[in-house]
């Protein structure tokens, strides 16, 4: 087992990760500073891991609300859900909100936890790649609106992090590689030698060899742990972990919460961005080339829907978090592992990478 | 007019009190730092307030949202039409949200300011006694759930509170009274001398004489503000505040929301305190009687419903937000202007209380 710590000041915690994790109390329970201990799951994970789970929380009262699986139930009534069973159990102030899942159920009982009675405890235990990687730090939580994903949501940081890599071997291929895209990401973004490294071993994660995985999830980690830590608020630097993410959000949107899972839409969105890079001359068209050959290795999609045109991207995207008083902001690479925050990028080309759809 | 500030770091604001406030934009305008600004109000305020505040927005695009009028819409699903009509109006994350209303109007646009895009700015116009001396002071926003009272919502501070005493011209007398026993508290829990005050002047605030509402208005936010800059999460003596809301709590729930104004309820849980305080050995029987003719001089309800036993009190409490693991908190005095937090308390006397009903 590894340990990072994310660097919060007096909200410093710390993100554990290897095998057998899940059935540790020694890791769970000590974080807990109350009795009363509400797991939230969802109807895939439950099965395989809520039993584990509870039997770990030796000697604290656990209850259990399961949500139904998918990005289209990310909502402010399924959310109600857990506030309903928080305030039957009669939890208090006190209690600790478990997360066990992907990035939804993250995502939601992270929210849950920020606004139960204004804030109780909160820990995570991610089971996917993509929620290992990339939801459980930081801090960020939120439910999606049908006119915007992760409008409604707070900043909100867990208690601690369980980083169980068992829990990949049941992870379907096509969640693997969604959650390969957030890898992918933080060597775009800011570490050459990580995107290196993943093009040495792409092969190794496919097979879901164990310390290939672990690798990488401990290598994501660190990136965002470190960015998080220098800007918790999203004032700066951290801007830079949306690569993807405007162009992403578009098309999840668009094609409907649930049809494209979040890292395909954000692999799509990261070959928009090296589209567009490229077209502003700060990408080579040797480097665009890298960049979408690791993706396609990754076994993730590269363009966007065809019936999502170029006109619905631009309404889309004009809703989106990163826009400030109107002026569109992306992420866009000036290298490989050189990420920058562009502000007012020229119309011209953006329309011409929405069109080019190579 | 006079400026307190709250004095909370980087989160400092002030709170200006006077009258004729709601048409300046001097006041209203330099706390904005973006062009978007939602007004939200209801349905009773808005005819009355909202084209002012408005016109005082120059320069600013300005838009509205009406919610109906009543705690008992204080719910998500009322929520969500604020998120709906930020989105409508494609507002990003540097728009500022206006409260223009009661407690209510500023619990709610309070939460969807925390939760819009996990944060936006957000100013509070405060129409009502109750809301200009307690719900603009400290950051508390929340919505209800059918099981428990302002269980769900966020601790969220506002950049500037303007308290137009004007607006208290047109406020029922019912409301006016559910003011007086939030202002009546500050007096309880710390201030003999603004208590005394209080019993001198009750006349003068009855009838709305400006000076002596613009008093009693300064003095009740100038002790709210001195503990919320101690203590801003409730942590410690935050909680005197709370002196009459447990009880409150439970006859504003077992009533329905929207029966009972929260003033008056909270009226009630003050004289079940000043009971329960005189059977602990804490207050004279002579002080109890002070408190009670002071609450009744406010035109206040001295005795919980008929119907609510001292079961339904009992199971009701159990889920208020001061009970920690289990053990119920409650806020009671020892003496005269000197709250105390009392934890586990005898049960025994707490049911005399609860059915003795003076």
């Amino acid at each position: 087992m590894k340990t990072l710590h994310v660097e919060l000041g007096d909200r410093r915690y710390p993100i554990h990760i290897g095998s057998g994790l899940l059935g540790r109390p020694e890791l769970l329970c000590p974080p807990i500073p109350g009795r009363q201990v509400l797991v939230v799951s969802n109807t895939t994970v439950a099965p395989l891991y809520l039993e584990r789970t509870r039997a770990a929380l030796t000697g604290l009262r656990h209850e259990a609300v399961i949500l139904p699986d998918g990005e289209q139930h990310k909502t402010l009534v399924v959310l109600n859900e857990v506030f309903t069973a928080l305030l039957r159990h009669r939890f208090d102030r006190n209690c600790t909100i478990v997360a066990l899942g992907g990035g939804v159920v993250g995502d939601m009982a992270g929210f849950a936890a920020a606004c139960y009675q204004r804030g109780v405890h909160f820990i995570q235990i991610p089971t996917t790649l993509l929620a290992q990687v990339d939801s459980s730090v930081g801090g960020k939580t939120a439910v999606n609106h049908p006119l915007g994903k992760n409008m409604i949501g707070a900043f909100y940081q867990p208690r601690c992090v369980l980083a169980d890599t068992d829990t990949l071997a049941t992870l379907p291929d096509r969640e693997l590689s969604a959650g390969l895209a957030e890898v992918i990401k933080y060597g775009l973004i800011r570490d050459l030698p990580f995107l290196e490294w993943l093009e040495a071993n792409l092969d190794a994660l496919l097979a879901r060899e164990a310390s290939a995985l672990s690798e990488a999830i401990e290598r994501s980690c660190r990136n965002k742990a470190e960015i998080v830590a220098a800007d918790e608020r999203e004032t700066g630097e951290r801007a830079l972990l949306n690569l993807g993410h405007t162009f992403g959000h578009a098309i999840e949107t668009g094609a409907g919460y649930g049809v494209w899972l979040h890292g395909e839409a954000v692999a799509v969105g990261m070959a928009l961005a090296a589209d567009l890079s490229a077209r502003l001359g700060w990408l080579s068209e040797e480097q665009v080339g890298r960049i979408l050959a690791l993706l396609e290795r990754a076994r993730l999609p590269l363009t966007p829907p065809p019936d999502l045109t170029a006109d619905d991207f631009s309404r889309l995207m004009a809703v989106d978090k990163k826009v400030q008083d109107g002026r569109l902001r992306l992420i866009l690479l000036r290298g490989l592992g050189q990420g920058v925050i562009a502000d007012g990028v020229d119309p011209v080309r953006l329309r011409e990478t929405l069109e080019a759809r190579r």
